[in-house]
């Protein structure tokens, strides 16, 4: 019997690349999206279903979490801009406080009614736009707490396949494990252009362009 | 300044008693209450305004997370029945998978927003029914994960003030500080008497009986 593996799938090039590796290395897969009012959330929404059908994965959960509306980012709130005049230091207006753990805290429920032995999500360290649930010693750390925090005989892994890697690197790893990357959307502010100025834009352009490569989405400019 | 902390309140006695705590210790205090689908929802968010009115908290957050019928537990699932029986050794049927631990992460989230610098949260390791994300090494080992996924100069301390403390202690500590128990709602399965026979139920009446007092709730039986 094939092991069950949770992927917190986004529908972005990072997260469907876990997804692709997670299927070529033979895991029964558990699809996780959240919905969580996010301005592209219908793009990302119907690439994650592309995505699941080009895998063939069965298991999926859409997860709505409206409540971000009441925290608040760029990402979720139309009242604020998000910033399209290139990468700058610290944290940035798209930051979710604590997404991730938030994220990872729901997979992990659904991981122990699954009867999962990991979680899989695509964060990167380096390239995370400074996002610091994106970082490796908090997801070292999250692992820990979760396992206290469930059933002895639960034992989660979280696996980051992709999280030392550089965009470039992503790029060529999605390649080779034959992922459709006209299926993905990266772009925080637009769905049916990609902007090609927001971060999330702007390091996917970069790192095609660095690994030699053409990105068959379509952009604005 | 009082210093602001988040406090997770759903109506019961022990968060109840770590909410009277709090604003007798001076803090300003953000009341977060979660509606998950359990049987007694209702109740439970009525409970939660009169007691933020009795303290006169004006910041609350009602955050709904639909997605718990989706993992699944008796607490949501009128299908499951609640344990009547009293308490049995092991993990019971009312057990939501990583509940606490998806409740502190938003709690994170909200505290960062609003600049608090702790979340209070009524667990209890002892009297717990068996829930692994009471104890206090996983709330420990919470914090941490917590402080390494939220920005560099968020600090949290999650302040677990019942945690070592039997159901007759609380009782005690909830008379001294105040609180205004015939608000409060402990019941898993009834909204307008409480059963007096779920596990909730029976610890909270063995906790009034060993404190040598009477609980002013209207019971069933």
């Amino acid at each position: 019997m094939k092991e069950k593996t949770v992927v917190i799938l986004s529908g972005g090039m990072d997260s469907t690349t876990v997804a692709y590796k997670a299927k070529n290395a033979g895991f029964d897969i558990v699809a996780l999206h959240f919905n969580y009012g996010q301005r592209t959330q219908n793009k990302e929404l119907q690439s994650f279903y592309a995505i699941c059908d080009d895998l063939n994965i069965q298991n999926r959960y859409v997860i709505d979490l409206d409540f971000f509306k009441q925290i608040g980012s760029a990402l979720v709130d139309k009242n604020m801009k998000i910033p399209t005049n290139g990468l700058e230091e610290g944290i940035p207006a798209t930051y979710v406080p604590f997404r991730n753990g938030i994220f990872l805290s729901i997979a992990t429920a659904i991981a122990e009614k699954e009867g999962a032995k990991s979680l899989m999500i695509g964060v990167v360290e380096e390239d995370s736009s400074g996002y610091p649930d994106c970082r490796e010693n908090f997801i070292k750390s999250m692992q820990e707490a979760i396992n206290l925090g469930t059933k002895d005989d639960t034992h989660i892994q979280i696996i980051t396949p992709l999280i030392h890697l550089k965009k470039e690197d992503i790029v060529k790893e999605a390649i080779k494990e034959g992922v459709k990357l006209e299926l993905t959307w990266s772009c925080y502010q637009n769905e049916d252009k990609a902007c090609g100025v927001c971060d999330s834009c702007r390091l996917r352009l970069k790192g095609f362009e660095k690994a030699g490569l053409i990105d068959p989405i379509n952009y604005k400019r």
